[in-house]
């Protein structure tokens, strides 16, 4: 039995050998008696509506980021020979790129997704209570860290997950100074509100290779093209210990980082207990639950 | 008979098991009857001098840039399926990166190269006549442009073609606008003042890897954190048309290119006439004519 006999699809991909935009069906910021008693202000909810996303600078004190980019570095050594699935490595070598279920495995990035700074944002901007989807620490290290190809993460949810409609959101976490130079998070603002499907069928156990280069669930060059010249590029540049939220259908990607800089984050998914996982869009076997909660 | 016992190699490098920084014994701007006649006003002299670069932003008038951007188009078509060794593909794939010796081989980029706005501040800066040592196109194309990574141009100038002493400048022409996020030109402002031997030998015919993707004569990650904690990042940001000298020894690179928009530009080096090549300190076969020029 398949998704499409119960739920209606209505944000398909990879299902047509050509790529359109369809328009977003789903409210970005989700109103209701929660939007006026969070502590979000009007404007800052205002912004992440037309955007798809917010940059607060400098929300973590210093001595908050210490204590986690010391358990990131923990984590690092721990993992740096470990064969675990959850640890991804870099597409030309073997150095970690990513170490996935952080907020399962660790008790300190557990309390870091519970800290309620956080989750009454996400819960005021979707409406509802939340639970984690997905986490992850993104080391992003200086002199060789590689690409993250442009892609809306919600496309890869919908068709790979089964998330049925854009009631999600990521919260990345910066662990280093994000300077422009160092591979900072790119989004294209606005893009939010289009969603770009995608060309070709998913491959069984996809994610194996696409969490170190992603092939399938690209956008077109043509597409992209098009919404960039409309909306622009905005580039996520602050201090550790800020935050990002983003829309889970938001355009983003980042370049590589030749710096000796590193750029690693904390990178959480919250999705909302309205909208729980169904079977994938794609007909497959769903994704292993340390990349998709499942509960 | 090796340069070794004819001119003594102020800078060796590619010879100790060790990377080491040797202090720069050449001057950065050639102080003599040039200085005060060129085009080059003191301020930007100096600071040529104290940063190793100059980034002229707007120097060409859009209708020379649209020439010049037509003629690199043609030369991409003319070029795309051709079989020559001045035509360098992208690591990754066959699109073109490079092209070489444009000064030569086309006369719209021979009279560009000639063109005396630029000549007359080069040659102010290296204090003698000048002639070109090399010339290019670089394409990096929006999505895929991947990243050059940090090296000093004189190390390999001097190791695979015998270029003596530091009296030698890039001039790169920006063919599309540069922002923070389409790959532009990363410099370390300072850095030219310091040159950091590499290690390992040269293979043979190492240039013909090396022009797609740089793996001797790269400069080790301990010292050139050393170099960026110290100086800092600049980056080549400005539209179309802009000018950037910058010295045969200062350290560059440039992040890859996911964005939709083009990063070509022109690159030429003008070397002066009292610093001809010699044989390189390499001890090896000097690379062909098209990488650099012998006469």
């Amino acid at each position: 039995m398949t998704n499409q006999s119960i739920v209606h699809d209505v944000y398909p991909s990879r299902v047509s050998p050509k790529a359109r935009i369809l328009p977003r069906v789903d409210p970005v910021v989700y109103r209701n008696e929660r939007t006026n008693s969070g502590p979000l202000t009007t404007e800052q909810l205002s912004f992440y509506e037309q955007n798809g996303y917010l940059n607060l600078t400098g929300f973590f004190a210093s001595e908050e980021v210490q204590e986690l980019r010391s358990e990131m570095d923990r984590l690092w050594e721990k993992n740096a020979q470990a064969n675990r699935k959850e640890v991804i490595r870099e597409p030309e070598s073997q150095e970690v790129r990513s170490i996935f279920a952080v907020h399962r495995d660790n008790e300190v990035f557990r309390q870091l997704s519970q800290d309620p700074r956080l989750v009454q944002m996400i819960e005021q901007i979707l409406g509802s209570e939340v639970y984690l989807h997905q986490s992850r620490i993104n080391y992003k290290k200086g002199f060789t860290g590689k690409e993250f190809y442009w892609h809306s993460d919600f496309e890869t949810w919908h068709v790979e997950d089964g998330m049925p409609r854009m009631r999600a959101l990521s919260c990345s976490i910066t662990l280093e100074e994000n300077f422009h130079y160092n591979g900072p998070l790119l989004l294209v603002p606005g893009s939010h509100q289009s969603f770009i499907t995608c060309v070709g069928e998913t491959p069984e156990d996809h994610y194996e290779q696409s969490l170190r280069r992603q092939e399938y669930g690209v956008p077109d060059q043509e597409n992209l093209a098009k919404l960039v010249e409309k909306h622009g590029i905005d580039t996520m540049t602050g201090p550790a210990g800020s935050v990002v939220l983003f829309d889970c259908n938001i355009m983003h990607g980042s370049n590589s980082n030749i710096s000796p800089l590193p750029r690693s984050n904390v990178f959480m998914v919250y999705n909302s207990v309205e909208n729980k996982l169904v079977a994938p869009f794609s007909g497959q076997q769903p994704r292993p639950d340390y990349i998709a909660t499942r509960e």
